[in-house]
């Protein structure tokens, strides 16, 4: 691990970042609908990180993380945990930079994940899917390759990556009253807070997080950081906890954090693939659906969503029978 | 019916279209994917029109069409009928300006797109999903009513509207060797070969069929029209026949029609779903099935790929048991 995981990374540091990555991430677009507009009450925005070619805004922390290496550190290469998209973005990355990705992923991972991370080269280890296991076998594979770890969002060259994203989304929409997105560790949150605390202090941001996994409503409740091993959500990019990186930012920055239920996130992510037409993960859902269920607090205003990824088992759909939600 | 039918629209009538449409239509964005490009050998450029607040392409079109109204045929409204989503982008047009629409459509039509037209205030007849029964279905609706007839593609203001898209595909792109699109009735492939064969006269327009309802592939061959009466596919938005309007420009400006199978049309689908990340019908699938079973043509190529739309039934999904692909 390194001993600089307490460096708070700067605006400076995310306009660096932007430009590092420039070349290898997307400016994604942004969506509107008319028919969300009339369902929430407020005027929505929809920046599709989807559309990052790995699927998911973790390929600018990532790509912030593996630009900046130097030609030593390069050699050998990087190495992670991940849930699935920080794996499959660093795996992205690394292939773009033509260095080795060693990621520990729990082996209940959805395929589509693992076969996206296969496929940009980067090379797996299946673990228990807590936190304590993950952890403990990443110590493992790291002491084994001398790879550089790349946390997947408590290390500062991530979360100034992923601030890039609400840069872009403040110049797509001119100006923003909220911006939301869903909280795991808080990478894609803290990115959100190092950005618009000075690019646009007067823009709230608001968290949002699945009911199963609300470690995070629970933290900010509580003022201090508690985790939970294994939350079971179907929200599965969510189940990690926050770190003391991310736990700054969170703490000082995040107006609130709403929270939603299985049912509620299934049915928010079937009403985007319907009236937006893009395809998002279930975690991609929350914020939408704490929208839809808090129009006290969004109504009227200009709401900025990050639809932070589109990495889905179609064959698994939620509100199919025999799909994954069909349990819950 | 208008005497006017066989008026061939022009260049210029595709200029003001575009002015006329601007407040009422959506820019689209270009996706492209690395991973589309790699399993297709060609750099492919794909342009969503699934993201028309009304989910087709045929916003443009229906938006020229009631915004040119005058005054006195404005009161009337305008009247259709459609496999969809015509209906419900004539529908959504007619509502943005306050005057009545009235629908023939085929009671096999997908409920999502019954349940659209009905969302915009548009008024649905049902009729059985032969050509010419709603053909006669709608001359009785159209005599009651008095509505303006757009018809879905064999109409000069529908064409010019359509014919928008490709202009902005052009800017988007710094242009395109090959622009694919779907060919049903012929009207996007019109509004291409019209816009195309003045802005970039090098730049191919390649059709894309069912060979379930290769009608226009035949036609092409045959040298006239041929019209099959209500042909079985998932591309539900592809049965219909060329009509004198849309032969005139698919005889004369398109290169080349190829087919693809229903298996093949499902696997594009899903396959674009899944790199993509956007929901989109099985009618905008067909022509990346094409370039993906005809390589020698396209690769090396930058082909673009008009997205014609995304209302799909998200419960019936054509590779989920039980979904629409399933007997198939």
């Amino acid at each position: 691990m390194k001993d600089t995981i307490m460096d708070i990374p700067t605006y400076d540091d995310m306009l660096a970042a932007h430009d590092r990555i420039a070349l290898h991430v997307r400016r994604t677009p942004v969506r509107v609908s008319d028919h969300l507009n009339d369902l929430t009450g407020a005027q929505m925005f929809f920046k599709c990180e989807n559309f990052q070619e790995p699927g998911a805004f973790k390929a600018r922390g990532a790509a912030n993380a593996v630009f900046g290496l130097d030609a030593a550190q390069a050699e050998r290469g990087v190495a992670t945990h991940s849930s699935g998209n920080h794996a499959s973005c660093l795996s992205y990355a690394a292939m773009r930079r033509g260095i080795p990705c060693n990621v520990v992923m729990p082996h209940t991972a959805p395929q589509a994940k693992k076969d996206t991370v296969a496929r940009y080269g980067g090379k797996i280890t299946e673990c228990d899917p807590s936190t304590t296991a993950r952890e403990a076998t990443f110590v493992r594979v790291q002491a084994e390759t001398g790879g550089d770890f790349v946390h997947p969002y408590n290390d500062p060259r991530v979360i100034a990556g992923q601030g890039t994203c609400s840069r872009e989304f403040m110049e797509q929409t001119d100006g923003l009253d909220v911006v939301a997105a869903p909280i795991g560790g808080g990478g894609m949150i803290s990115g959100t807070c190092l950005t618009l605390s000075t690019l646009a202090p007067e823009t709230q941001v608001i968290a949002a997080e699945p009911d199963q996994a609300d470690d995070a409503y629970r933290s900010l409740q509580a003022g201090y950081i508690i985790a939970d091993d294994a939350p079971e959500t179907i929200a599965d990019g969510l189940k990690v906890p926050l770190k003391d990186l991310t736990w700054h930012f969170v703490s000082n920055h995040v107006s609130e954090i709403f929270t939603a239920s299985e049912q509620e996130i299934v049915a928010s992510m079937k009403l985007a693939w319907k009236h937006l037409r893009i395809v998002l993960e279930p975690s991609s859902a929350v914020p939408l659906a704490c929208v839809l269920k808090n129009p006290g607090t969004f109504a009227g205003k200009r709401v900025g969503i990050i639809v932070t990824g589109g990495n889905v088992d179609l064959d698994r759909l939620p509100w199919v029978q025999g799909g994954q939600g069909d349990d819950r």
